[in-house]
């Protein structure tokens, strides 16, 4: 599959565009006018570095509002297009985009619009280039793409063929079946964007709310299943608006649209496997002359990926502290064992039934981040260990997806750990998970325990992490593509700084829960805490582990007789509790002696603890009753309400 | 009017957003659950702490999903509802808003929603509470505010009455009118909140993107008028779902809040005056038992505020730079003369035409923010005046409307200025404008020119301020309602860092332009600059003045002869323009010689061009041909790509 992207996408200047589309490993781009138009570049330096940078220019873009106008505009329009035809030739591009008309359009008549669009094709034969004409969503008159390939074809003039932008497709839900019909060449460029499902007006929506592929909730394996089926092998290049791709490190965000077209090429892949059969019982000669058994035989290559299964839980989860002695404190309180040091590194183990901790004592600063960047802080969450069937598998598949390696040194005898940095960079390791829910490398830790961890049944049931908002959708992808992981339904929730929005990534067993949390954009003003930017900013954010066990009114009463520091829960939100649900009494005066918060929902009940915060890391304690499937979402205003309430106090005093 | 807020509209925990929205001088509040469920306070001890800071606590809200259930349900919701009847007795606050059912409702029976709530209203009576049942917008059976007020009549019980929320009827298009013939007794709260119009759903609309009153696009004074007349008199109190507000500073968002309501008072006073012989000849007898004639014979009594009429221009524009010569350099090249220093103070004067340009050479921080707060800048824009009928009357009602007032100190025989500070701590100086276009403070200039000042028919066009993101809508409001400035559609455009939303507000006859550019959140990461936060931070964004000129082409020829460093504007610009224009050679080249822009509409022709930047100020020219109402919009990119690079430059060779 031939790559590209339009350099609207990204932040910067057309110079520093090129270069991250380069860097990204594109095949080519799509000239933005606006793009040339503001840049001290001339045409022939453009052409000239593009080539250096081995980019193919694949589509001049966009020329509007053409068609359906009166005589004298069509003349003032073709005058326009020849100009841009003259200079397409100095960038040394031979295909322009042309949208179906918006503003100037005055005359519905698709005779009429055949007519004009053919004098157009005429010309661009005239300069050797391709008009590739796109039904905007919005168009007046064109807003349907199979109304705009009915008008290639009506024209039939080789110069003339159809632009097919997913955007445009899907967000008015039309029916991608029919692309299957076109002939190939009447294709002359497709168009690839996802969204999330918004119910703003088309226009807004397109011009501030896409994302790349995997990004949102379009169907664009079926999209480019069909455009593949329909014998279309030119480039599909990403084409996305999108307000904070738009103001993000331009590398950072060319790697992201590159990591979402290598995802799409395999889901493309997949679905074409998938569809075949059905799809050749329906009558498959019919369509563009493909037999459909097999996605090798379509005019497009589709490249695979290494193949892994979603994780089967987590391995471990690491938290770095310079000073430990706090962490050590609640993890004690909290039922975990000391296994005893690292025989090389300065890290310990602690362990409770299953779920294992790494206490790091290097410092906390985000692996990719300058060390001024990254705020000091006594502790942050650093790794996540996931067990896999094949950590070796996995990581050439994470790699192949463009996530940076972040191999750990090791010693002789030492188990090396496959791992990547996730966007916030959190390391991402790959471990072997052993059937009896142990793992090998807790060998290499010294005078550990022999006898097995206290704390039977206890299991790391998620893990919450802080996303700085400018990678919010990369994080998404990463996990979905990179680690299996699936985007469930997102949650606003309400905190004493603003709404936090929280997206869980789970595999289907729910093995592994792992939550992104978007914090409120900056601290609210007067906070001393500096605002997030960079790779380590959301280590200013509260995150958090949370370990699962059988019985949480025991557990909870075994850490108090053991000291740990709850987090306060307010009586009115007992009495609040009470109301909504009619608790028992009994019940109700335990859940308020320890500090427990409860939620209930059709599928079950769950009983939950926090304990307080050291650095920027807590702990929450969880018992799943029945099937309840979600996170206590009801309680979490009372769990930031709390924590920003202790802070502030705390920064008051200091 | 008797103003209240809801505390959910605020940042901050309940202790916070109290003692906020009595600073502020709010009558009484709202509770919103959440805010009590998650605070440490008792019921009791918030009873005490708001009768300490004297607010009446209004209304405890929301009640959901209360009618139009099966019997076992309603018992449950009967159950729940008396628990909070208590815990308001505790409170000591008699009025809950029930809203209409929107998730469990399943029977849609007018006659048993009135059964329902009915019990409700007789289990109320004998807590002493009053239901307030609102219509939601997204009501699953109730959505619509006639239909709230018939069950409520349908029920006819002293404890059942309605509140009305304007978001819900105006976001759904409803009349207004109705409410009219609505009983007084039976309104028990309103509920106001402005939006901008989206074509968004209703919810999601509601639940981000409200703002207060003269921030968006409702016709709010027609509906508190409506309200007015049908005899109501308690409180009318802003409950107002913000992304921004629940992230922004808590005082300063309850003073926005409390700027709207007097604002809104005033108008809906207006509305009343303007549309009473009208509704009096179309039988206002009918209306509530209102004559129609007056205000002041209304239950509600509305408060006037001092009255100005627009500002005739622009008196001067003050820069701030600790070390002048690059102003000075540059002020000189556009043809500005020194008009002298001020007798005692470190300011400078220079005049063109009717342009005057005050240099002061106090350190660029704006007033209200720290020190270290306010990056060091070697220039900024400091201060704005203008021409007002009466300064003292202007600034009273600057003052009323809860502007801070930034007095100059002056010596004896010096002009005493009335100033207050703008939302991004701009300083506002209300000046006594000349017939003939000259200021008598000019005089305290010594060592001036005697003799008229070059550049004649020179003027202030429109001055361009960069607003720090939470504090946009607040800005919008404060020059609409201080400074009788009207809001114009907005733009959005394109810059390498991302879009630029652009607000003009202007007075009717553009004598004054005001453009509000609210700049992309964050500079991009890897960037030196500091992120905006706190009031001197849109200091980081370039802003400019922009000064008028009948020929613009002689004008820049005169500045080019005096050395000006123009920002230059790329060759391909002029191509683009040449495509879409079809300009005559002559007049093309002319452009492109001198770094001209341009633009053409139907009402006429823009042309302009940039300084290079000084500190974060830079300076505009303009000549309007015709009717030219705009700014030069489409150029606009350019100039952002230009000034980009130009920036990046800088910054990599630092």
């Amino acid at each position: 599959m031939r790559t590209g992207i339009a350099t609207v996408c990204l932040s910067g200047t057309l110079k520093e565009k090129m270069q991250a589309c380069a860097i990204a490993g594109f095949d080519g781009i799509e000239i933005f006018e606006q793009d040339l138009v503001t840049s001290p570049l001339t045409p022939g330096e453009v052409r000239t570095m593009a080539a250096d940078l081995g980019l193919t220019l694949d589509l001049y873009q966009p020329f509007r509002d053409f068609d359906s106008v009166p005589e004298d505009l069509l003349a003032a329009n073709l005058r326009r297009a020849e100009a841009k035809f003259k200079l397409m030739a100095r960038l040394g591009m031979d295909t322009i985009l042309v949208c179906s008309n918006v503003a100037t359009a005055s005359i519905d008549s698709d005779d009429l619009r055949a007519e004009q669009l053919g004098r157009l094709a005429a010309l661009a034969e005239d300069h050797g280039v391709k008009v590739a004409y796109e039904a905007l969503a919005w168009g007046k008159y064109v807003s349907d793409y199979e109304h705009a390939h009915r008008l290639v074809e009506a024209v039939d003039h080789p110069n003339l063929g159809t632009c097919l932008d997913s955007f445009h497709i899907l967000s008015r839900n039309w029916d991608t079946a029919p692309i299957e019909a076109f002939s190939p060449d009447r294709i002359f460029f497709v168009q690839v964007a996802d969204a999330p499902k918004l119910s703003l007006d088309v226009l807004s929506w397109s011009r501030h709310y896409r994302v790349f592929p995997g990004e949102g909730q379009f169907e664009l394996a079926k999209f480019m299943g069909h455009v593949v089926r329909a014998g279309y092998s030119g480039p599909v290049s990403l084409e996305i608006f999108n307000d904070v791709f738009r103001q993000s490190d331009v590398e950072r965000t060319a790697v992201d649209g590159m990591r979402s077209l290598i995802w799409l090429e395999e889901q493309s892949a997949k679905w074409l496997d998938a569809n075949a059969p059905v799809l050749a019982a329906a009558g498959a000669g019919t369509v563009a002359g493909f037999a459909g058994a097999g996605r090798r035989r379509y005019p497009m290559e589709l490249a695979t990926l290494p193949q892994v299964a979603e994780p089967a839980g987590y391995n471990f989860a690491e938290v770095r502290a310079a000073d430990p002695k706090g962490l050590e404190t609640v993890l004690g309180q909290l039922g975990f064992e000391f296994n005893g040091r690292h025989r090389t590194k300065d890290v310990q183990l602690w362990t409770m039934g299953h779920a294992r901790v790494i206490v790091n004592e290097d410092a906390p600063v985000a692996a990719g981040s300058t060390a001024d960047a990254a705020p000091a802080l006594t502790a942050a969450i650093g790794a996540l260990g996931f067990d896999v069937d094949s950590p070796v598998i996995a990581a050439a598949r994470a790699q192949q997806l463009k996530a940076p390696a972040v191999p750990r040194k090791s010693q002789a005898n030492e188990e090396v750990f496959q791992g990547f940095a996730a966007p916030d960079s959190t390391e991402i390791f790959l471990c072997q998970g052993s059937p009896d829910g142990t793992a090998a490398w807790t060998h290499e830790f010294g005078e550990g325990l022999d006898a097995p961890a206290a704390g039977e049944g206890a299991v790391i049931d998620h893990v919450n992490l802080a996303q700085p908002w400018q990678h919010f959708d990369e994080a998404v992808l990463f996990y979905t593509s990179a680690l299996a992981l699936e985007p469930q339904p997102f949650a606003e929730v309400p905190s004493p700084t603003g709404l936090v929005r929280s997206q869980v990534m789970a595999t289907a067993d729910r093995a592994v829960r792992l939550v992104l949390n978007l914090a409120p954009l900056i601290q609210r003003e007067g906070d001393a805490q500096p605002e997030p930017s960079g790779t380590g900013a959301r280590r200013t954010y509260q995150e958090h582990i949370a370990f699962a066990v059988p019985d949480l009114v025991a557990t909870a009463r075994a850490c108090k007789a053991r000291g740990l520091e709850f987090l306060q829960i307010p009586a009115n939100y007992y009495e609040d509790l009470d109301a909504r649900f009619g608790l028992d009494p009994a019940f109700l005066a335990t859940l308020q002696e320890l500090n427990l918060l409860y939620d209930r929902d059709a599928d079950g009940e769950f009983l939950h603890f926090y304990t307080a915060t050291v650095g920027s890391v807590f702990f929450e304690m969880v018992e799943r009753r029945g099937a309840y499937d979600g996170y206590g979402a009801p309680n979490a205003p009372v769990r930031h309400a709390v924590q920003y309430d202790l802070m502030h106090r705390l920064n008051k005093t200091t």
